[in-house]
Formats: structure tokens, C-alpha cells, sequence
């Protein structure tokens, strides 16, 4: 598989040392410029190798499926990303990559490489506001990493790509619903049970449990559900732009992902918030799992501005 | 559905006058330039209405699920798509869909606007060579939309678009192969049936049968029998270029796109055939059909330069 990955996109990233676990982007990393290496395991392609290119992240750690990268690779990203400034590690907050980034910023500090981390906490679902910190990062990593990327790109320093990173982090708000479970190659069995009939909101893209498990419903009241608990949230006023996210988990099709964001826009519309830009396809998937996210980043001029920052990866191409 | 996909890719394409059932490519059509139009039925998103867009398909007539569009979208795709030098018309060779354009096009030339067709037969599989014109068109619409698109672009003649775009047709060669069918919206069934191990090499997008039912094989044994079916009829030279698709039918999920183009990609460096352009995603789908397709264009100096064009489309952005 990733043989493949690095073969399909090698326009945009090639292996580090002929590792195929740790991919640089080409006409990437600089002198005088803060890197920013992404990571985590596979089975959520494109993430992340996708979004590895120019004005995006410079490096990425790949794991195996559903699993952190090991150290190593991490390592080896910071080392390739690294022009003279600092390398900022931004990637979902999961246990296993948690241990292994961190491990990996140890060893690159030890060789001279400041490391600051953002770790990305989008699924509002994953658990309740008073533990923000201990929520999932998941689709909304798009524009998390959207961000990062441009403000490395457009040179600012360290403290500023961290912070305009968290603040993106703190303002990117995802729900999720799976209708059918993924398939797990390793095992050749399904990652969780669920009827024919039911569905779970919340669900992670993991198959981590979600807020509630129900009878089917309409998409327009998914998307009501779900936009219900983001504005519970997002904190905001008429006249205020957004950047939306209409997330396949990958079995469902693009045409029903229409029909949800055509809902989301409208909650939005209701309430006098504009859409400034939008990406409704495949973006962060669990192999072949049906349901769905919808990611809202509540933009500020800043936000904004590094949202339209140009870049070239094989997912995402902004000029 | 349709009013979401609409909204969703708003920068790129716009109703006709109120009808979402004809979409107009933003800044495609100009006076002195040739018109293309495309469409077909739904379920195959992103295609057909994610090919409109400046430098590609000026507008697209879009019908119900795997329906053909009635004629009158497609009369009123040509008129806003005519720049005074006539219109191409390019689509899937489909019964109903050759009876609705053709009617479509009688009526647009009946108000003055010149037609021409080129209707797409990639799929080798639907039938054998001395059929050709018998043969469906699929994934590998996108190089010729992509060709066609470019040539009116570059100002090219009627018959100079026309002639490119069946060069195209004639350089293109898809297969398919199906794992498991996909659940008809209209009729919450199945569009076929298969059992768990078995798959059918050439199976069509809307699960017309293929050429061979067998057991389940492994990636590269099915890359293999694909490949070996179009080298039959690619006459390629060592040196020659070529530019590949990786197509999902809908739920086969990256991972195992780019384990295919893996084997692509050996199967043609082995007989030296160098790799120009390579796209592995949702391209051409059939809702949530698991299976893939893998389409190769057999480029020329004319064709590459076409590919190359620049486009901006929902799908495809070349600058």
C-alpha cells in the first residue's frame, strides 16, 4: 500500500532515507522556516499523507492501520522538516500517538530541533466540554492542518504557527455518525457491531463509541442532531464566516454527503452565518465504513487568510 | 441532492436559468470558443457535474439515478454553452442516454447551434473488439472529458475538438471489477447480487454484467488480469507514456487503490511504458459499489498537451 501511496503522489512527497514511513514533501521544508510534520496510523486515507506538499505539512509519520507511528519515523520527519526555526508536530489526539510523538520530540530536541506539539481535539462527541483536552482529533485535522501548514508557509515564527494552530484547533468543531462498521484487513472481521437499522452519532473514526446509538433517521435530522451540538459550542454571531467539512467515513457515496451539506447550510443560513469556503468528498475515512462527519471551523480574519494560503498536495490544491 | 451539490460547488458551476438539472460552468463558455457538454445519470459522483468548470466541460445535463437526462436540460446546456462555434456533445454510450442527446441535439441545431458527438466506449470489457462501437463508456470518461475540454479551451475548430476527443475515446481502456453491488436508493435493494468471495472482472457502473465471475483474487492477480486485457489492445511502444486512473466504484476504500496502481505501475514499467500523469480516488463511482477500475490513456504529443491544460473544476485543478 504504501509502495503505491508514494508512487501515485510522488509529484507532491518522497521518502525520507528511502523510508516509505516517513514522507517529506517536496519543495517543502527551508531554511528559515518553522516545519510541520502530521502523522498517524493508516486506514484514513487520503489523511494524512494527502495533505503533504508545499504550504501544507512538511513531512508526515505513517503507522500501521489504526496504530501510531513508532518513534523512529517521527524522528526522521522533524530531522527533514527542520529549517533552523523550530518544527511544530500537530496529529490527533489518540494514547498511542501521543506516547510515540512525544517520545520522538524528546530525540529530536536532543538534537538541537525545538519541538511545540498541538494536538488537534475537533470531535465535540468524543467527550464533554469540561474534558475538552481529552477529546479525539478527526476530520476536522483538514483545517487544523490547513492552517498550520500556511502559517509555517508564510514564515511567522514558532510561538505564532503554534498559536494560530491551536486557536484553529480550539474553533474546529466535528460530529460524526457511522451507519455500518469498517471491515479491519488484519482481521478480516468488523471493528464494531451495529443493526441494519440503527446508527451512532458520535462514533469516532476508529470506531470509538459516539453519544447515542438510535434508529435510523432522516438526513436532514442528522444533520440536525449534529449541528445542534456544534452550536452548542461554536460561539457564533450573524454575520460570521465558517469554512465546512461534509466527511465521507468512505462506503458513503458522495451523493448522499450532498444532501447533508445542503442541511448544514441551511441550520447555517438560519442563523446568518456565511460559508466562506467548503470541501464535501472524501477527506478523513476508516476504510470502508458508511456514515459521515461534518467539520465547522468559525473563522477569523486570520483563519481566514491562512484558510486561502496557496498549497499543492495531492489533496488539496490552492493557488 | 442535487440543491446541495449545487451549493457545494458554487465557484465552479450555476443553474441554468434556475434549473439544477443543467449546470453552466462559471467564466467555461465565451463567444469563439467551441461548447462542451456532458452529463449522464446521477450516482457517479463527483462525475459528471465535478468535470465542469473553466478548461473543461462548459455545461452538464444531469438525470435521475443511473437514468438518462431527458432532452431538454441537455437543449438548454447547449444553448448556454455555445460560443458561436458550435458544440460538442460527449457521454457514455447508453441506450438512453444516446436517444436523449440525440434528440437534443436535433433541437439544438434546429435554433442554429451546430453539433457533434463523440460518445465514450472505454470499457473494453462491455464488448469484444470487433464491437467496439457496442462498447460502454466509464472511469475513463475523465481523460476524455479532460481532452475534449482542453481542445475547445484552446480555441481548436469543431472539427478539431471533435477529432481530438475521439482520439482520445480510441486511446483510452478501462476495466473494471466488482467485490460487492451497490444499494439502489429508489428500491433500498441490491442493483445485483455476488457472493462473499466471488468477484466479476468488467463488470459495468451500473452492474452490467462483465467477462468473468470467479473467486476472489488477490490485488495483484486481479491488476493483472485487467492489465493483461488492455496491453491485448493498447499498441503501445517501449518509451511510449501513458496516463492512469485508479478508480473506486464508491466503497473500496484508498488503501486498496493504491495497492492496484502498485501493480499498475510494475505491469507497465516492465514493458517500459513511463507513467506521465496518475490519478488513484473517487472518480467515477456507482453510489456505494465496492470495486475498482483501472482506465489508461495511451498518450501522444497532442494528448499530453491537452492533459495539461489548465482546468478548474470541483474535481480537478491543473494551473
Amino acid at each position: 500500500m504504501l509502495e503505491g501511496a508514494v508512487s501515485a503522489h510522488r509529484k507532491y512527497l518522497e521518502p525520507i532515507k528511502g523510508s516509505q514511513r516517513a514522507l517529506v514533501a517536496r519543495y517543502g521544508p527551508r531554511a528559515g522556516k518553522v516545519g510541520l510534520v502530521i502523522g498517524g496510523g493508516t486506514g484514513h486515507e487520503p489523511a494524512f499523507l494527502g495533505y503533504v506538499g508545499k504550504g501544507l505539512a512538511d513531512a508526515v509519520a505513517i503507522g500501521n492501520i489504526f496504530s501510531s507511528p513508532p518513534p523512529d519515523p517521527i524522528v526522521q520527519c522533524a530531522l527533514a522538516a527542520s529549517g533552523g526555526k523550530g518544527v511544530l508536530f500537530v496529529y490527533g489526539n489518540y494514547a498511542g500517538d501521543v506516547m510515540n510523538f512525544e517520545m520522538a520530540a524528546e530525540m529530536a530536541e536532543e538534537q538541537g530541533i525545538p519541538i511545540r506539539t498541538v494536538l488537534t481535539t475537533d470531535d465535540i462527541a468524543s467527550s464533554p466540554l469540561e474534558d475538552k483536552d481529552g477529546r479525539r482529533g478527526v476530520a476536522g485535522n483538514f483545517f487544523i492542518f490547513k492552517v498550520a501548514g500556511a502559517a509555517c508557509d508564510q514564515g511567522l515564527t514558532l510561538d505564532a504557527c503554534e498559536a494560530a494552530t491551536r486557536k484553529a484547533n480550539d474553533r474546529t468543531f466535528t460530529v460524526g455518525v457511522a451507519l455500518e462498521p469498517c471491515s479491519m484487513p488484519q482481521t478480516r472481521r468488523h471493528n464494531f457491531e451495529i443493526g441494519p437499522e440503527d446508527m451512532e452519532i458520535g462514533m469516532g473514526i476508529h470506531g470509538e463509541p459516539g453519544v447515542s446509538r438510535e434508529r435510523i433517521r432522516t438526513a436532514d435530522e442528522v444533520v440536525d442532531a449534529i449541528m445542534d451540538n456544534i452550536f452548542k459550542e461554536m460561539k457564533a454571531q450573524p454575520g460570521d464566516r465558517v469554512a465546512v467539512l461534509v466527511n465521507s467515513f468512505g462506503a458513503t457515496p458522495m451523493m448522499e454527503l450532498y444532501i447533508l451539506f445542503r442541511r448544514v447550510e441551511q441550520r447555517l443560513a438560519a442563523k446568518n452565518i456565511v460559508i466562506e469556503a467548503n470541501w464535501v468528498g472524501h477527506y478523513c475515512t476508516s476504510l470502508d465504513m458508511a456514515g459521515a462527519s461534518i467539520s465547522i471551523l468559525h473563522l477569523d480574519p486570520q483563519l481566514t487568510e491562512l484558510l486561502h494560503h496557496p498549497c499543492e498536495t495531492a489533496v488539496l490544491n490552492i493557488n
